[in-house]
């Protein structure tokens, strides 16, 4: 997405070879009609699969996911984070690792907004080693509901998260990927290529 | 706000005298189109006020803010929330204290994203006793910007967070305002009364 590799460009800041700051516009300052794009552009790439709830995770992925689902006129949900939850028979939970932050923590979903059958499309701001991503897939399989898809708004393609959620049989669209980082330096990859699966 | 009003009649719960839970379409699971109205609502309530920016605090303040934001066409940030956090000296913080979940926490603002003179909008899904608010509203002033409205799309007006706001000579606009809440039973409040200030 042209319009998103720009503002990358202009307004990303990578840190290192594995760090690529973006909180002037994606998690901590965010450009909502850049979000509105954003949307619109998953709505389109997911429209075919007739997704019925869009799926994220708090905080970043809100905006982008609230963006989408408004296009596809569909309610999102985010799942909530924490360190360590009670285990609670009203919610469907999954241990995430963080490789930023070297951390597990627990994600969470009410059993009362996910139901078998639904088609759902994940939304999230990142993917690196895809951790979250088959956090939130495997969520709404416990639920008995079907991954329709997963939408990255920035892909570093240097980790395996893509490649593991692709093997593993999941559309992936990722709106930026990132071939490379180093200080000052930022190079995009071409966009994955996509069987229908 | 009629639209909201019959969504919390319809969707919401009285838990006890103290707790509705929205998380059917606020703060957990969203309805987009619901927080693209949320944001018009508060667009056309604050256009004159002349906003530079949109704050709000994560996760559950994202939604309503983003959409705020894209109406006014500004930026939005959304303060970082933290158990504790390492004073940083890039950024702004405040400690706000959680009656819900009885401990003190930090929020954070990077110094990049607020400066002197902006005129900023404050969002947040719920009042109650206002320690958000007033936490956010230190913070912009911390950075010598002005407080030029504050929006909330609940509040809990048996609560003194609303009086106390508009007493610091705040404008505090709500969409919905509940007078008081039983088991079962969710009875809404006027709209308060506005002087400029």
């Amino acid at each position: 997405m042209k319009l998103l590799q720009d503002k990358i460009m202009q307004e990303g800041i990578a840190l290192s070879d594995q760090v690529l700051k973006v909180d002037a516009f994606l998690n901590h300052q965010v450009d909502p009609v850049l979000m509105a794009e954003i949307g619109k552009e998953f709505a389109a790439r997911f429209r075919a699969e007739r997704i019925t709830k869009v799926l994220t995770i708090e905080s970043s992925g809100i905006a982008p996911a609230v963006m989408t689902a408004l296009e596809l006129k569909v309610p999102v949900i985010y799942a909530r984070k924490r360190k360590s939850l009670t285990l609670r028979e009203d919610l469907y939970t999954e241990k995430v690792y963080s490789f930023t932050k070297q951390e597990e923590s627990e994600v969470s979903v009410s059993k009362k907004f996910l139901f078998a059958g639904e088609r759902i499309l994940i939304i999230d701001d990142f993917l690196a080693n895809g951790e979250a991503a088959f956090g939130l897939a495997r969520i709404i399989e416990q639920a008995g509901a079907t991954v329709s898809g997963i939408g990255i708004v920035i892909e570093k393609a240097f980790q395996p998260g893509g490649d593991k959620l692709a093997a593993a049989g999941y559309r992936v669209e990722s709106l930026a990927r990132i071939a490379s980082l180093g200080e000052g330096s930022i190079v995009f990859a071409d966009e994955r290529q996509h069987q229908s699966v």
